[in-house]
C-alpha cells in the first residue's frame, strides 16, 4: 500500500487504472529463432529499401504531408477505393486506438470474440468503453450468430487472433447485415496470408472499418505504418481524432516505404505465397507429430498437443533457442502461437520440437 | 442539420464534440520561403543521414526496440540523467497527448497561459480535462503569480509560442515552489534557441515533467521524434499509457537517428548559434522598419506593426512567396509568427516586407 501510493503520486486516476497491453518480448540476451512477434522472415522489397535510401536527405528537416496525399492514392489505387477512404496511421495498433475512440461509446457496450486480440480490452479501459465478449466455438470458430445481438459496435480480428482462423466474406455480410447501426471494425492484419479481405464492401456498407498494417505481409515492422479503408465520413472522423492527438503521425521514410511497398506487388505476392507454403507444410509436420493444429490463414499457426504442456514446450523451446508465444489465459492456456518463419527456421524448430518430445516420452 | 446528420452518422459523440489542432500549411501548389512551421532551415547532421541510411536494410521486417532503451541512454547521458528519467515519443505533440492523459483528471482544472500552443485546449477538450487560462501581461510576459493558484496540473511552453518569450530558471523554480502537488509539464519544444533548460531541476521537483523535440533544433521534423525528461515514476506512467495505446510508436530509423543526433553535438551546436544569430540580426533590422517585435529565445519572431495590418502583410506575403503563421485569436491577431530560416531567406523576406511597405505608404 505504501508502496503504491508513492508509486501513484502524480498520476491520474486513468493510469492508475490502465493494464496495458504486453507484446511479444524482443529479448537481446542473445540470438534466437524469433517466431513470437510475427514478422516476416523475408526482407522488404529492394525497391522499399533503395526509395528510403533515396529519401534520406537534408528534407527530413520538414515536416512531413500532415495528410498523407500520396500514400493514401496508392492505397486507394491498390483497393479500387478513393484516397478519401483511406486513413494511415503509425501501425495498426494506432489506428485501433484512434477508431475506439472515433466510433465507441461509454455505456454502449461493444463485442468482441472471447478469444481475440489482446489489446481491444485495453482501448476499452483506456476510453472507458464497455465489452461484452462472444464466445468461440470448441473448435475456435467465429459464431457468426453471435453477433445478432444489440451492441455499440464490434471489433475481430479475420483471421482471427491467435488462432488463425479466417471467416469467409459471406459471414463477414451476414455480420454487416444484422448491425447496420453500429460500427464494425474487422482487423485484417494477417488477411494477405489467406483470408478475404472485406475491402470490395465499403461501397455498399457505410460502417465498415477494415485495419491492415504494413508490419507482416510487406515485411516493414520496423517502419510503423498501417492504414484503415472505409467510408470517407468514417476516415474523417478518424482524422478527427488524428489531429485531435498528433498532427504528423506518420514520418518521411515511413511514407515513402508505404508507396513503394505498394507499388511493388511482385514482391508482396512471392513473400507471402512462400509463407503460406512454410505454413501448409509445417502444419502437416506437426499434425504428425500429434500436434493438433488449427486451419491458419495467418502467418502463424496455434498449436497443441495432448502429451505435453504447452508451457513446457514454450519453455523448452526456449532453453534451446527458439521464442514462441505462450498466453496464460483462459481457454488457451494449454496452446502456443507459432510465426512462420524461413523454411531454415521451421525446420530447425520441428527438429528441435521433434528433440523436446523425444525426450519427454 | 441535415448534412451534420450525414457527417456524424456512427461518429462517438467524442468525435462529434472535437476541434482539432491545426497545424501550418504545408502547401503542394508552388516553392514557397517557408516560414510558418518554425522547421530548422539547415539540414540534420550528416552523420545522423549515414547512419539512417546504414540502417536501412531488411532488419526493417523487424519491430524496433519498444522501450527505446539505446535513444533513452544516450539521452540520459546528455542530461546527466539516468536512462528510466526519459521517455521518447512520436513527436513532442504524441508525448504531450500522453502527458495530458496520465497527469491531468477530469474535475480539476489545469492552468495554461490565455496566449500559448494551441495544441493545450485540444487534449483538454480530448480527455475531457477542464482549464483555466492565466493571462500574459501587455507585453506577453508569464506573470509567475498567475501560477500560484489552486489546479490540477500545469503546462506552458518555455520558451513560450507563439511569443517567443523565455522564462528564467528562477521563474521555473518559483512556480514549481508553489505547486509541489501538481504536475508542472514546461514544453521546451525552443529551449535549445537561448532559453534555459529546467532539466536539472529533475532531481529536486518529482513532479516535473520536461517535453523536448528533435524537429526543431535538430532538424528532424520529417522524422518524427521527441522526448520527455522526468521523475522516473513520471516516466512510468507515460510508459503505461503509451503501452495502453501502441507498442511501438518510434520506428527503427527514428531510433538510430536520434541517437546519433544526440551524438553530434558539434553539429547542433554550430546549427542553433547560426539561427540565433539570424534572429538577432532580423529582429533589429525590422524593428529599425517600424515593427514590435517580442524578445524571442525561440527559432521565430514575433511581430506587429502599427502602421500595416498582420492579416494583410500575412496575404501580401503569401502573394509573393513568403508563408508566415496567423493566428485569428483575441489579443495576438495583429501579430505574425515568424520562423528564422537561412540568412538568405531571412533577406528575401526583409526585401519583400520594405516592398510590401513601401506600396502601402
Amino acid at each position: 500500500m505504501e508502496a503504491n501510493i508513492i508509486k501513484y503520486r502524480f498520476w491520474s486516476e486513468k493510469a492508475k487504472s490502465l493494464e496495458p497491453y504486453v507484446p511479444g518480448e524482443q529479448p537481446k540476451d542473445k540470438k534466437y529463432i524469433k517466431l513470437n512477434t510475427n514478422e516476416n522472415p523475408y526482407p522488404p522489397s529492394p525497391k522499399v529499401l533503395r526509395a528510403i535510401i533515396d529519401s534520406v536527405n537534408e528534407s527530413l528537416r520538414l515536416y512531413p504531408d500532415p495528410d498523407c496525399t500520396e500514400l493514401c492514392r496508392e492505397i486507394a489505387g491498390y483497393y479500387n477505393l478513393n484516397e478519401k477512404q483511406v486513413f494511415p496511421g503509425n501501425g495498426s495498433d494506432e489506428i485501433l486506438a484512434f477508431a475506439f475512440l472515433a466510433f465507441f461509446n461509454p455505456g454502449n457496450p461493444i463485442i468482441f470474440p472471447d478469444i481475440t486480440y489482446s489489446f481491444y480490452p485495453v482501448y476499452c479501459d483506456l476510453y472507458n468503453i464497455d465489452y461484452n465478449l462472444v464466445p468461440l466455438d470448441d473448435e475456435f470458430n467465429i459464431q457468426i450468430e453471435e453477433f445478432f445481438r444489440p451492441n455499440g459496435g464490434i471489433v475481430f480480428p479475420n483471421p482471427n487472433a491467435p488462432t488463425g482462423k479466417a471467416l469467409p466474406l459471406s459471414g463477414i455480410v451476414k455480420i454487416l447485415d444484422y448491425n447496420k447501426e453500429s460500427v464494425v471494425i474487422i482487423d485484417e492484419a494477417y488477411v494477405d496470408f489467406g483470408g478475404e479481405t472485406a475491402a470490395c464492401l465499403i461501397g455498399e456498407y457505410k460502417n465498415l472499418l477494415i485495419v491492415q498494417t504494413f508490419s507482416k505481409s510487406r515485411s516493414l515492422a520496423g517502419l510503423r505504418l498501417g492504414f484503415a479503408l472505409g467510408d470517407e465520413k468514417l476516415i474523417e472522423a478518424l482524422n478527427m481524432v488524428k489531429n485531435s492527438f498528433n498532427s504528423y503521425t506518420i514520418d518521411r521514410l515511413a511514407l515513402r516505404a508505404g508507396i513503394e511497398a505498394i507499388k511493388d506487388d511482385e514482391w508482396f505476392q512471392s513473400s507471402r505465397q512462400k509463407i503460406i507454403a512454410t505454413r501448409e507444410r509445417i502444419t502437416s509436420a506437426l499434425r504428425k507429430l500429434g500436434f493438433k493444429v488449427t486451419d491458419s490463414k495467418a502467418n502463424f499457426i496455434f498449436i497443441s498437443h495432448e502429451s505435453y504442456k504447452a508451457v513446457d514446450l514454450f519453455t523448452a523451446l526456449k532453453d534451446r533457442g527458439v521464442l514462441v508465444r505462450y498466453f496464460n489465459k483462459p481457454r488457451i492456456d494449454n496452446y502456443l502461437r507459432v510465426t512462420i518463419g524461413s523454411d531454415e527456421e521451421m525446420d530447425k524448430f520441428l527438429e528441435i520440437i521433434r528433440e523436446i518430445i523425444n525426450e519427454q516420452v
